[in-house]
């Protein structure tokens, strides 16, 4: 950290301290905040200079941008809490091009009277999950409103990363007998959520699968440089995504229930909150879309990975006008997977 | 626009709707309001294909990077509202490492019951706050929470642009004998924004200084490439941005209260509202420090360009230990001008 920069009279109560509107004056309590809670989790040396900007280099390649508002209630929940939750889904959405996230920025906006003990703690596991991923967090923006006007702590991410200009990963890419994968189990972090704030407590603990994904990619694209589709079902699920990129791409969806991985306490969690768990959010997973020919290398690649260890082929791309996603039920019958409409869990992310 | 992903039965009440949590769903009326509202305003190639990230070309140069997190309330003040000044906000943090920005992406959170028409509003003057400013918005994201978790709407903005290797403008570089010069007039927004919430009006109408300085930053940077510092005294106004480069910098400052151009309405107004406007936000003003030999070459350029016609030199950087900005007063005594404390004017940006 910069020292020149320090001189407060006393050090920040991180222990019984609150958010008070000061901290949003831009004054000396934002300095102060910005310095002792923030650049001390986040320390890197593009951060330290403490300019109203970065400044970076990049290596050779496009630009890859993405940015997420995460609102996620509550803010700490099994497997996670907003501050990863902010770094890994802003890295998978920037990893979805194929890309190398490399930098993140943060925007917070904290509600007066936020415990700092709390802000610490999500800062702290910010820098943990930015750390892990090899992404240095390297600008940053700290507001305040009145108590009633937020709701603790919301975080905005911005991701930047390179992308190989040979990939083309789109949503708009999938064609007809393409292959349909996803990288695991489904419905995890939805349900994660859902028992937390539903004080619900079922035989196995259900954790979010909140994680970064682009080591997991980039296996995948070094394997299979010609995936035409990546898209990490969050809110609205696997139903969602799909139904997305069967409109984008112009095609439909035939997809098998059986083959979609999805952890038995998660369908038991489901059935008992009366919630489909192709419709709830994942945070650390992904769909793939490759033709015929590369799914059996591609799949074989994610299952070499710690992320894609239940990684399957779900299903496949067909020429449909209408863009219908269809699944073949568990029971051999065969339903309409159409878009979310609702909303069964706001604030899941 | 993709005409293929439009398929919603009706259009949105761009009227009379209302946000409400299914717009936060991440289904079929989070995919309706992203198209009608959002993606018809900004509509580029690069937010076209409505993947989960964007893909872009930059030109040579380093990467700069700002976030800004916008909270300011009201909504629509007299000279702006929260949209344009969260483009001109972030555009101003990249400019003022004497960059060129090129994009923004911007985090949505709305709180559920906020009048679509509103938003529209909004989005249509960021828009045009864009695109005046050649700068393209190539992703977004929106999130919807509980009426009274949020205040309408927050937007949090990132910029990216490039800047020339060569220049090295940051807040550590001011030097003793160093002269400072501001673009314009003080405290223009935070009375505006001010005045707006107090419902209070003055015989002249105060408006908001809420504008993109990138360009009036090229010409400096052409003109003048061995700037020091420049900074946007937003939050905190003018003393507060004086006293963090001095700090950073390690030196003193002396300025002269005659010399700080100051707006007759402004001045009354901060006298009934008993505000002083060396701490009052400004969002379209710029402080910068270079050399004694080269602030007549600047102090030129600057009021050559329309947003730096009221450009004055305001007084020098000096050797001082304790880091200390001092102000000739206009009676010719001498007054400290410390950091802001407290905070008189919350949500002002």
């Amino acid at each position: 950290m910069n020292t020149r920069v320090r001189r407060h009279a006393r050090a920040l109560d991180l222990r019984q301290g609150r958010i008070d509107m000061n901290h949003g004056s831009g004054g000396r309590a934002t300095t102060q905040l910005v310095e002792e809670l923030f650049l001390s989790a986040f320390d890197n040396e593009w951060l330290r200079p403490m300019d109203d900007q970065a400044r970076c280099d990049l290596p050779a390649g496009r630009l890859v941008v993405a940015t997420d508002a995460h609102v996620v209630s509550p803010l700490f929940f099994p497997g996670g809490d907003i501050g990863a939750l902010a770094v890994h889904g802003t890295i998978n959405d920037v990893a979805m091009a194929g890309a190398t996230p490399l930098y993140l920025t943060a925007g917070f906006i904290l509600e007066e009277g936020l415990p700092l003990a709390d802000l610490k703690r999500i800062a702290d596991s910010m820098a943990e999950a930015a750390r892990s991923a090899g992404v240095a967090i390297i600008a940053g923006d700290t507001k305040v409103v009145e108590r009633g006007k937020a709701d603790g702590v919301f975080i905005t991410t911005t991701g930047v990363g390179v992308v190989d200009p040979a990939l083309d990963i789109h949503a708009h890419r999938a064609r007809p007998r393409d292959c349909i994968l996803v990288s695991g189990s489904m419905g995890d972090h939805g349900v994660a959520i859902m028992s937390e704030r539903e004080h619900l407590s079922f035989d196995a603990r259900i954790l979010s699968d909140s994680a970064a994904l682009h080591g997991l990619v980039a296996d995948m694209v070094r394997a299979v440089p010609a995936i035409h589709c990546l898209r990490d079902p969050t809110r609205g699920g696997l139903a969602t995504a799909l139904n997305e990129i069967a409109e984008q791409s112009g095609v439909g969806m035939r997809i098998r229930e059986s083959a979609i991985p999805i952890r038995a306490e998660v369908r038991a969690a489901c059935e008992f909150l009366g919630l489909d768990p192709l419709y709830i959010a994942n945070e650390g997973k992904l769909i793939a879309i490759c033709s015929a020919d590369d799914a059996g290398a591609l799949l074989a690649v994610m299952r070499a990975h710690p992320l894609g260890a239940q990684a399957a082929i779900i299903g496949e791309v067909v020429a449909d006008t209408l863009h219908f996603v269809e699944m073949e039920t568990a029971f051999g019958g065969s339903r309409m997977v159409d878009w979310l409409a609702g909303d069964p869990l706001p604030r899941i992310c």
